[in-house]
């Protein structure tokens, strides 16, 4: 036998093997199983040996000789909703099925994943508001779901932390490279779910088999939501100063449920189930699961029963933005979080041998230095768009090329380093490139008016130059927020009658603790860089720092239930930007953004501590709108998870603070669309107050509220309102918004709530 | 006229006009004028007066009809020494020299130019010792002369200090991009003295006509001696921590004297005189003339003034080493400082995939990500010495590849880049690599051994893997000090009878402040980065290490002589390395070094505050020194400045700390060389004493003492000593070196003298 031969008789003999294995795995798969535990048995003494007993009497179903093969459960479910996770194949989930007190099954699905100017843009200070009224978030407990933790970055430290209270009942995991001791007043607990990773992969060794992260994304939503303190910060000197979270006293547990293997639905329950049964006030999960029907996304079903133990849940939107109907997460008894941008500019300062100075986006990792330097633009090589061009300039070595804003910034950024110039001036807006830390070479953006001036300066006259300083941070640059492009859209695909995503928060260049060996800038194409800290984008970024404002309004009002919170939030976020103008949207021509994008507007904490009136709903006022949904029972029972539940109230009408009416697009007569709403406000204020509601109704509409004038006698007084909506507009594809305002009399209280007309939007 | 011929003819006008100019330059040039003073006319109000008619009763002199090729006064110089410069011709100074009250001229010269952990190495803390002793420095007054300063570097923020002593005279001078506002109470005093170099080219637009630096030399070095504290610096991430000075609470004035254009002795004067009249307690000058005589040689002239009034001036003893006879500043009234090494280590910590970590040496000026890549080893490209080669390696932008020890390392590490290799495992153990921050792509420098074990792991085995963490900086580093290859070495040119240089201090990559637009690291080729600290080795850097000694030694002990200063440092410095070993010599093959590389020693602050006895040494003692050379009468009057300079006491015994013998190679019999020494001890210890002499005699010779116990009955009683050495060493260009050191009965004190035996050097 030859070389070759063997060679081909081993790949063989490999190949079959695989086939094998994979044969298996394909035979059983991971699902995840939703059981009435009202209905267990007396006999067993807890859920977990039913659920054992129910799978061992399916486990000689079908032609299984091989043990192997047989059903095998990953995780049981009981703090945030009743069931398991199980391998086991079709004829295992058919016999299942029978099984007295099954609610619902469904394979396992992937989710997908979505600091520190921040405090100082959401006005959180030490004098007044709701860091001090919270104590910072003292003893409130932020559980973060996500890809684990990297304990030792500093703003998990626990300086100035309190003894952890006995409630809590987490702990420390021990594996991989992680032990108790990484643990502290701050970090108080850290967790692993791997049994579903596992399960998919039998021969899989974890590069890393604990609650350690290998990548950054959940270490960076838990030092936004609760770092500690740690001067000295910066993403290669952008943005320096001192890093800290949200709720700086508050504390974390985190629980790793995404692994670098890959991420299962079922680890992700488990975690969200754990968190719960350790007693956390609020869970951030930065994560989601796309276009999944509500019976069957585990964030949804898992955070209802958080809600039911009144633990806040908050939800990153997505980042599939700006296409309408792509918001995730949109849970109603949840809090769904969109992105918007910060009110600082990372720059690098352009000045022109003629003294004009343009302030420019640059990002470039280090401190180069191009000062005074020849300033080049010709119209041969100011595309930027071939290396070999650019190496036509004499001596581009100690040049500054200006490329015209023709083929895209990141190829021109890299004929500029490949041909070695000195530095690039490169004319864009496109939005992309303002939430990206990608630069790498020194240079500058500059805008298409600004452009003009250093086009013209360099087209004419003797010997242009320019210098650019690097690291510069501008802060309070305008307007901001502006809607970040990516963040996804409502309206809601699962439920067509609540407004999401809900609120937007901080999402742009977020910088806060992250992985310490990940590749976070890089220069040229050779040298990457890390970081401590990071700056980054997404709704995975602003939905910690609304999980923050959570804890500091759980710190400051302990008695708030989980939609109290959620209600204070909204009503007082703001529709204004920081030039008194309506909020743009950068995914959208900056035109105003509508509440499909920003929900009640941009999160406004101090005034979130004393909203004067709530919109709160319990439990049972979740169940009625899970009633008046078209589920099935078992739909129905895969969220509430007991057959206990009473659907004599079925409403659509939850008593949300906002409000959405959709039209039909395909309705060619585009007829009369009217719609009811009834809503409860309590009271929140000190004592007795009056209000009077002002309506502006969205374009093409007429908005009636009934009664206009709510007289409350007391604190925690509750008083109903209905809401009517006539649509008639009849242009297609329109969002028109509005709002109702509850103004109290002596103007102390303003609780505002969104209205918006939308195009009913189907995806998949 | 057709264009060509145009230009020829404008370029004959310009060529015409150009020589006509170099012609009335060459003509008239710089020169230093010396003038007993003691002899002006009592006509004239000051020496102005006197100067400018000395000047212009020579005016005429010649065939100029030119108004502009009349002698010109550039500075008179009246605090330091006595006389002036003047833009003048050959006939001129003919005239001159007539002229009564006149000593002696010559043209001027150029100077070469030769933090900060350093205070913890020196063992200054804040518990006990020199610190505490001399509150910091508080009130001294460091006058630096050099390039000027960058005011706004944090290293010169006044945070914590006290008002200016109202006997401060200097000030703020105005000029381009400086005014007073720039001072403070750090920054006490800032002037800049240009006539020379604009009298040497008249149509000269100086780049920064003011105190205001356009390069970092003084801004480091006055940093060094004095900066205040400043958090959070580091060199790109290496050695961070809290910059501060030397002596932490003095004040710093700034005298610039170098540009950019150019820089002339005649300025270099006017800083030192006027540092003099402003009134500075310490100057610290890290520029020198080099092969320069002692009588036309600016620094040795100007400081014997200064020495006069009590100021003490510390010099760098310049970095032409490891050669013998190099020294510069080898001033009998000055301190002569060299550059030994820090125990500080930059690093990259170097990972192979089998677990073995070595720490090798990286300047890499980021945080670059190189974790777990393929590390390559192979004859075909590990000499490095070729980019094409490294291009053949698959996969070359992942890889990292070890280089050799063949081409210099600045070549391999460019290839390195070239080729865009990951990062490169350099092999050298050669000592420049060590002192400088060069280091433009990823990688570590390890040494031979290590080299070994990283080349049988990449070697053999499959798929070996590296690890490189940047940014890591370690402190203890063994053996430290050790002395710099390029410090500057005695034996004295000017002075044969001195021992220079006198001591060594930190000078290998100190870290301290910067002009903040200057090149400082590099990665690749076209990118230059900047900052505002930097880390840069030499005697420039050892210098001023010594000037904030002295002025805390000035703090504590005020009633302290220059000299007395210079002898508590030199005969309590040590000898020995923090191995206990002795100081071993970078320049010389890591053998012992002597005491023409170092002098007495490294310097230990905290035992200098309290030396026991001290060699002390009058103004009259350096003129009866001076008498002592072969100089003629007018060249000692250009150092003593007054006719009523006494020279009747001749004496080559200057009471100097330290001892030195020369042989002369030239002498075939190598006959028995004897040397006779007498010196003169001050006990500065707290009442009576009895010490006993201990020597170490150099090897091939007999040192002999008298007496060998000294009693003092009290404090600042003197008793002297004679001490002979005898050589008869029989092997040409040996230096062989011992020690005198007279031991405190009780232990307290400690005094030791270097003693060495050297051939005579001849450099010029």
């Amino acid at each position: 036998m030859g070389l070759t031969e063997t060679v081909s008789f081993l790949l063989l003999v490999w190949f079959l093997s695989s086939s094998h294995i994979l044969g298996a795995l394909a035979e059983r798969s991971i699902h995840i199983v939703h059981i009435d535990k009202s209905l267990m048995p007396k006999v067993f003494a807890s859920h977990i040996y039913w659920y054992t007993s129910m799978i061992d009497s399916i486990g000689n179903v079908g032609q299984t000789s091989d043990h192997g093969l047989a059903p095998k459960i990953l995780y049981t479910y009981d703090a945030a909703f009743h069931g398991f996770s199980a391998l086991m194949s079709k004829d295992h989930l058919q016999a299942l099925k029978k099984s007295p007190g099954f609610v619902s099954a469904h394979p396992d699905r992937s989710p997908t994943i979505d600091t520190t100017h921040t405090p100082d843009f959401l006005s959180l200070n030490t004098a007044t508001g709701l860091w001090p009224a919270s104590d910072y978030g003292k003893d409130v407990i932020i559980g973060v779901v996500d890809d684990g933790i990297w304990p030792e970055n500093p703003s998990f430290k626990d300086d100035g932390m309190t003894p952890i209270p006995p409630r809590w009942k987490g702990s420390c995991q021990e594996g991989q490279e992680f032990n108790s001791s990484l643990c502290n007043l701050k970090l108080i607990g850290a967790k692993y779910f791997n049994k579903a990773v596992l399960a998919a992969n039998p021969n899989l060794n974890l590069s890393m088999n604990s609650a350690r992260a290998t990548s950054g994304h959940g270490t960076h939503v838990a030092g936004t939501a609760a770092g500690n303190y740690v001067e000295g910060v910066s993403f290669f000197g952008y943005g320096s100063g001192t890093a800290r979270g949200i709720a700086p006293r508050a504390r974390l547990a985190a629980y790793k449920v995404l692994w670098d293997e890959g991420s299962f639905e079922a680890d992700v329950l488990a975690g969200i189930d754990q968190a719960v049964a350790d007693g956390v006030d609020v869970i951030s999960i930065s994560l989601g699961f796309d276009f999944t029907p509500p019976y069957e996304e585990p964030i949804s079903i898992a955070s209802f029963g958080a809600m039911e133990k009144g633990i806040f849940v908050s939800t990153s939107a997505g980042n599939k933005g700006p296409d309408l109907g792509t918001v995730h997460n949109d849970i109603p008894w949840a809090l769904t979080v969109a992105a918007g941008s910060v009110d600082r500019k990372f720059s690098g300062s352009l000045v022109l041998g003629n003294g004009l100075t343009i302030i420019g986006w640059s990002m470039f990792p280090a401190r180069a230095l191009v000062k005074d330097l020849p300033i080049i633009y010709n119209q041969t090589i100011s595309a930027c768009d071939s290396t070999e061009s650019l190496l036509t300039v004499t001596d581009i070595g100690r040049s500054v090329v200006i490329c015209d804003e023709t083929v895209p910034f990141r190829e021109q950024i890299r004929h500029v380093y490949e041909a070695n110039a000195r530095a690039g001036i490169f004319v864009s807006e496109e939005p992309a490139i303002f939430r990206s830390n990608f630069f790498p070479h020194p240079g500058v953006v500059i805008s298409r008016q600004d452009a003009a001036k250093v086009i013209r300066y360099a087209s004419k006259g003797s010997s242009p130059t320019a210098t650019i300083k690097f690291q510069q941070t501008f802060v309070g640059t305008k307007p901001a927020p502006v809607v970040s492009a990516s963040s996804s859209r409502g309206p809601s695909q699962g439920f067509p009658g609540i407004l999401k995503p809900d609120i937007m928060a901080p999402g742009v260049l977020i910088l806060a603790a992250y992985y310490p060996d990940s590749f976070e800038a890089s220069i040229g194409s050779s040298i990457l860089l890390s970081t401590d800290f990071t700056a980054i984008s997404g709704t995975s970024m602003s939905c910690p720092h609304a999980s923050g404002i959570a804890a500091l309004l759980k710190g400051a009002h302990p008695e708030w239930s989980p939609a109290a919170v959620r209600s204070a939030m909204m009503t007082t976020a703001t529709t204004l930007d920081n030039t008194r103008s309506p909020i743009k949207d950068t995914g959208r021509d900056n035109e105003v953004a509508t509440p499909l994008a920003i929900g009640a507007g941009h999160v406004d904490p101090n005034r979130a501590l004393d909203p004067g009136l709530i919109y709160d709903a319990t439990p049972q006022d979740y169940i009625n709108f899970i009633c008046s949904m078209n589920f099935t029972r078992m739909q129905t029972l895969a969220i509430t998870r007991s057959t206990s539940y009473n659907c004599s109230n079925p409403s659509s009408d939850l008593n949300y603070p906002s409000f959405v009416a959709l039209y039909e697009t395909s309705d060619q007569t585009k007829s009369k669309l009217v719609k009811k709403f009834r809503r409860t406000l309590t009271n929140v204020g000190n004592g007795a107050a009056t209000y009077t509601a002002k309506v502006t109704a969205p374009k093409g509409s007429a908005v009636t509220i009934s009664p206009k004038t709510i007289k409350f006698g007391k604190k925690y007084e509750k008083q109903s309102y209905s809401l009517t909506i006539s649509y008639n507009g009849n242009e297609n594809q329109i969002v028109s918004s509005g709002s109702v305002t509850w103004i109290e009399d002596d103007g102390n209280h303003v609780v505002t709530s969104p209205i918006v007309i939308s195009p009913r939007v189907e995806r998949s």
